[in-house]
């Protein structure tokens, strides 16, 4: 055997502790690298042939896909890895999961399933024989078929090989709360230069060795990625582990397979560095059993894995060298149908891989391999971690000890929002001690969800000082400065069955607009794959908003994230705005019951009056969207039949801000105008706006036409941009009369008056808007003096500001003062 | 002196050569000491004051601001590197300048500009004298007055103090092309857990020392973000310096003012660290001058300095230890007009500065510190670098000799936009040696754009081997695998006065959507600020799109950015979808000449039908839509007067696939309905579809009407989400009429066609459409068949897709055939 001296040859580089490891060596090497071949062939029949996947016939034009579309450069790395994680698991039993960041080996993944017998069990049509064979060829990339990257209909997959950057954060996601677990996470040195993928190697920061699981990180340097070579592969190599070791890892260095240097060698080298990551990984998690991680010392081992791009492919196509250049990322040989050359290489490559010693007469792989195949849900292909599959139900404890008590009459309550929900957020941490967390970019505090250290801690493995506050070796709160590395945490825990909440500044939560679109896309893909389990929804609560930025200025001031969650598919995206404390409970309990969401709720942090009991914001929240007959000015308003009367005008709103200045002007309305007839309407489900036959929540136009008229003007004051409004709204009966005030992109430090009157959003605006639009008002002796009177204590409020600092007494002391049971 | 002796002491930690610098000892560190007590002193009155800005009268309830709002924290650490660099500018020279990354530190920032004297000559309300103090003081984050954070008002700043991450990135755009500049850039340790900041270490992997400035990191390590530690701040001080030697840099440690360590020694440390970093800097310069560079080396000096937070400010407030913990972030003393205790700790913490050794009698700074001022532009606050001011204007050779030549019957030529453009690209490049640069993920040859690599490189200080192409030590063209990275470079070079282009995939520029955010605000702010010079605008090419992703799948597929982009205001923004080569060229040409703007192009890089002769397509560009009257039916049509007559129909489309399919769908119906008067009308200025009142580009309802009737159904093929038309064109007399195709949110890896059949945007929905929304057409016996055999198609030519792999030739090879002249 090749390799056998070898084998307990020390990885190059990169200093660790001898292992006190004894050997478990019952997988000869041979066998891995059989295991790596088998996978290797799968991978090249995937991207090219659409039939006679045996060669059993010579190899024709017409077995060859006509469009050929894959990625070959990084998969004989990936199935290297894979091949060897398996020996690891039979020789270990220990559990592992396969993280896959070099997306675009979907090939290799797919090839590893199948030859696990997973594929086969979830796609029963793709059998582990000759025929399955050929429709897993024929599948790929192909019409109809699998996607080229690692997806929801991937076995095994937790990440999407799409956008790239968010592997390392997804699997210490993945390891939080897994006890025992490895996380295997494979980066590319492509990846490796996106931020999020940079700022995700602190991730064991937030770890317990001995209650969460390991990361194992395995940057793949390959050392191109489309057409460029990768910064960390052409670094030296001192410069690499100095890299490392700064992050917190010791390196195991693995180098090989340069210049027709016998696999055995790497395999060898392999081997070797993996038991030394995974003893490693043992001896951390004793130590931290035996409390010695107390003082944080460990280095976690990590692997750094180097290889051609494209090993064992053509190594020169056409004069040009292929393998080991960023020539072989895509497809190495181009012409295959048109150039027969280039068949004869594709025909040789494959032979290369001695198919015969693979596959037996029937196409299924040999009993050989089944020494390297752990069994059932060993296989990293078939890990219930990375199918869903929610641990345990989410328990939600009851809410009401926390609802405020509103005033039958209204007055003189204020409440902050976030405040009481983070009182309730406290016992769902408390009620879900392991299976929920809350994740934050150090905002947990700002957004007033303090309560929650009244049950646990923010958890810390790095240095505690004793002024620290509310930090700790354990904890189910994660902050760090950095959205990215907060949403791809949680997004890994999710996928991984459990539970969880993300807050975040409203404005700065366009920072992972893109991890949004392909956490949707996920959930979006996932519905249509039948073996995929239910996941918890993704729910973020944003607050610090646009319209109470007192602190902060211009850049803090963007609700622009509603625009990007509302184009995504109907099934999967919910939008909320809950005007006062206990609609955010209320709306907060049911998101967390929800599964295969993203659910986005705004709410504020600040004081400001309170409108509904708890059980009016249970009705509200489970109607979307109501009438507030206590607000307006409608006699004969009927609530159970909201169409039969006729209004003069309807003020709608939605967020809580709007929801307070739509009040005020129904009231100014009502004391100066008491003839008019007001309508109020508060939205708390944005998607109730849209056609029902455009979304789940959608109003039915005769809902909609009951509660917003189709004849009445209607003045709209919402939480983000007007357009947003528009856009959800335009296949409304009664759209033409729709106007609506909102953010209009101006804003800087001030004053939250000063923000409203700067945006038309300020309730003078707004009954002015109402002046202006019913028909004939405006021009009546009485009105045209209202006009003045409103119009001088908008820029008279604003003079206050501007000269004293603040908004005028009467503006921010300004209260519900009409009775709501009149 | 009290530094004196420690003046030369070796700052701590991380190995250094042995400074070859003559010391240039014409500051004092006295001085030092004296500037950074009155930027401090300033810094604090911003925060807290209203009035009596010399205390000239005891300090009493009324000088409180009543609302205190601002960042204490980190101020004295920014103030004590202002001071010190100005130090180095003073005794070297060296041309200098500030980014200054926490951004909250907005106090710091104004105070030391207006010591400089900047201040007051771009605000000269805002004297150097006590009078102006108080404004200044008033000013901050007050109504009406200034942000709390840096910003655009902020002399000599390019970075805007909002959204974290970025300081980095644009520190090393800002340092390309001038050489001689230090970009000294400070990054606070909470910034320093973004992605973004930690992809940014890199950044000199693309710097060439010779013909670039040089940047200068100083992690301000004060150890705590809002309401936690910072992660490199409680690292092993070991790990801290690997950190920085596996990025490429070699630390210099400067610890101190701890347990009220006397501030002399600290500078005697901070100045001894400034030195040598200047000296190493020089000393790459000149290794590089003298051809030492080929072999890179070199570590880049950087600076971490580790100083309490709110250094300076109150220790202990009511009981609560303050300076050195999160508790200093903000306003240290919050209850000063209530509470007299508190007000007592002001007086005496502004009053230990000791103002009298600082301003004069008239509130001047006293005369002495004239000697750590720099002259004139080499104040870092009126560096001409942090002012725009485009350096020169862009050279835009003429596009001519690369457009295509389209038969004027429009048959049988095939074009790749892109690929025309980057032909025109590599004459931008080179008639702009020096001021014009290429930015892109990794994506410029797939993007098609490779044009360029031959009249530049791309530039890459590190290894290079010799199978490397296009890839040397200088080059106009920067490519990481990181879309923050290349964004931040670009706004960076962009905001110090030079050219530029970044191009993407189109799905993966979500990635910096809240980069775009944060630079359309900086925009949007600094049209208000009048003596910012205008910039270039920030133009992104994206291509790859949506409908073309035969090698990628769902995840690639994300139209959404135009969305983000149209909520930014109408001065700033603009989105052009040029249909085929010759208007992406007039496009580019056209937007390359703008200021201070963002433009987003949409287009795509495969083989396609191309449409329009350069004037037509130069006229086109210049309308931004316009009726292509030889792609519809429409007898008597008039181009001079379009609303003279009404066609039955209108096919809109905007974006190169739509196009294609819009006009395919007009052929279908002029061939088998030739009675249909059918009007075809291409959008190639999104813009121009909003009001005028809203847009500068907006056509009015007049114009608007004219083009597409007040009355006919208009059936809109799309690139985008279909809802973005609708926000767009609510407000239009005929928009109950307007039907949109566009991406629904559906995909996979497949072939062309099937993506626009499982969007419902093919030519045979399209024509479908036409027939279903002309009123009675659907019901004619004849119409009857055609929507049979129009369905028919549809369902073959995706049955064909699914067994074959590729769209049938007579879709994928379908050309205009029906010739232009008729």
């Amino acid at each position: 055997m090749a390799g056998a001296e070898g084998r307990r040859a020390r990885p190059t580089g990169g200093e660790h502790e001898a292992s006190d490891h004894a050997p478990r060596d019952t997988v000869p090497l041979e066998l891995v690298d059989r295991w790596w071949r088998a996978a290797n062939y799968l991978s090249v029949g995937q991207i090219y042939l659409m039939r006679n996947p045996l060669l059993d016939e010579p190899l024709a034009r017409d077995d060859i896909k006509p469009r050929l579309l894959g990625h070959w450069g990084t998969s004989p790395g990936l199935n290297l890895v894979y091949a060897h994680l398996n020996r690891a698991i039979v020789e270990r039993g220990t559990p592992t999961l396969y993280v896959c960041g070099p997306g675009h080996g979907g090939p290799a993944m797919v090839a590893n399933t199948w030859l696990d017998g997973t594929y086969s069990e979830l796609f029963p049509q793709v059998t582990t024989d000759r025929e399955g064979m050929a429709r897993l060829f024929r599948q790929f990339s192909f019409p109809g078929g699998i996607p080229s990257h690692a997806a929801p209909e991937t076995p095994g997959s937790i990440n999407e090989g799409g956008e790239l950057g968010y592997a390392l954060m997804h699997a210490y996601g993945a390891a939080l709360d897994n006890p025992g677990l490895v996380v295997a996470c494979v980066i590319g040195d492509g990846e490796a230069e996106t931020g999020p993928l940079a700022a995700s190697w602190r991730g064991h920061a937030f770890l317990d060795p001995e209650t969460d699981g390991a990361v194992l990180p395995i940057l793949h340097l390959n050392g191109y990625k489309i057409a460029n070579p990768t910064l960390l592969d052409r670094i030296p190599e001192s410069e690499l582990v100095d890299f490392f070791r700064g992050h917190g890892y010791e390196p195991l260095l693995v180098t090989g397979g340069f210049d027709g240097e016998d696999p055995m060698a790497v395999h060898a080298r392999m081997a070797d560095a993996i038991d030394v990551a995974y003893d490693r990984i043992a001896a951390i998690r004793a130590d931290a059993a035996a409390g010695a991680f107390a003082a944080r010392a460990a280095r976690w081992p990590a692997i750094v894995l180097r290889t051609p791009k494209g090993w064992t492919g053509p190594r020169v196509v056409d004069g040009v060298q292929v393998e080991g250049t960023f020539h072989a990322h895509q497809v190495p040989l181009a012409g295959v149908r048109e150039n027969p050359a280039h068949l004869a290489m594709l025909d040789d490559w494959l032979r290369s891989y001695r198919a015969e010693e693979l596959f037996d007469d029937d196409g299924r792989p040999v009993a050989e391999l089944d020494a390297l195949r752990p069994s059932g849900a060993l296989r990293m292909s078939a890990s219930p971690h990375a199918n869903g599959g929610i641990v345990r139900p989410i328990e939600l404890p009851p809410t009401r000890p926390h609802a405020l008590d509103v005033p039958s009459d209204g007055r003189g309550l204020s409440g902050e929002a976030t405040r009481v929900f983070g009182a309730w957020l406290a016992d769902v941490v408390r009620e879900n001690p392991d299976t929920f967390r809350l994740f934050g970019p150090d905002e947990v505090l700002s957004n007033r969800l303090g309560a929650v250290f009244e049950v646990t801690d923010r958890v810390w493995a790095e240095a505690l000082h004793p002024l620290d506050e509310h930090l700790a070796r354990r904890g189910r709160v994660i902050e760090a400065l950095s959205e990215h590395l907060m949403q791809g945490l949680l997004e890994g825990y999710l996928l991984t069955g459990r539970h969880g909440l993300i807050t975040s500044y409203e404005a700065f939560i366009h920072i992972v607009d893109s991890m949004f679109n392909q956490h949707a896309k996920w959930l979006e893909s996932a519905r249509e794959v039948p073996w995929r389990a239910d996941v918890a929804s993704l729910s973020y609560l944003l607050s610090s908003h646009v319209w109470r930025q007192d602190h902060n200025g211009f850049s803090h001031q963007d609700p622009g994230f509603l625009n990007v969650v509302v184009n995504k598919q109907a099934e999967i995206v919910r939008v909320y705005l809950p005007p006062d404390a206990n609609t955010l409970l209320a709306t907060m309990r049911h998101v967390f019951g929800t599964r295969n969401r993203v659910n986005v709720v705004v709410a504020g942090k600040q004081p400001q009056q309170q409108w509904l009991s708890p059980d009016e914001a249970d009705a509200h929240v489970g109607a979307g969207l109501g009438v507030w007959a206590w607000a307006g000015n409608e006699p004969g308003f009927d609530a159970g039949d909201p169409g039969a009367s006729l209004p003069d005008v309807v003020i709608a709103c939605a967020g809580d801000v709007p929801t307070v200045e739509a009040i005020a002007a129904a009231q100014l309305l009502r004391l100066q105008l008491p003839a008019l007839r007001v309508r109020l309407v508060n939205v708390v489900d944005l998607m109730r706006l849209q056609d029902r036959s455009r979304h789940p929540h959608g109003l039915t136009d005769e809902e909609f036409d009951a509660v917003f008229t189709r004849t009445q003007p209607v003045i709209f004051a919402f939480h983000g941009y007007p357009s947003l409004i528009h856009q959800l709204a335009y296949r409304r009966t009664n759209h033409a009369n729709l106007h609506v005030r909102g953010f209009a992109e101006r804003g800087t430090t001030t004053t939250p008056f000063d923000m409203l009157h700067l945006n038309d959003l300020d309730r003078y605006r707004l009954a002015l808007d109402v002046v202006h639009r019913v028909p004939g008002l405006a021009s009546r002796p009485r009105v045209e003096e209202l006009v003045e009177e409103w119009q001088a204590a908008r820029t008279a409020a604003r003079a206050y500001a501007y000269e004293h600092g603040e908004d005028p007494e009467w503006i921010t002391g300004w209260r519900f003062e009409v009775p709501r049971g009149e």
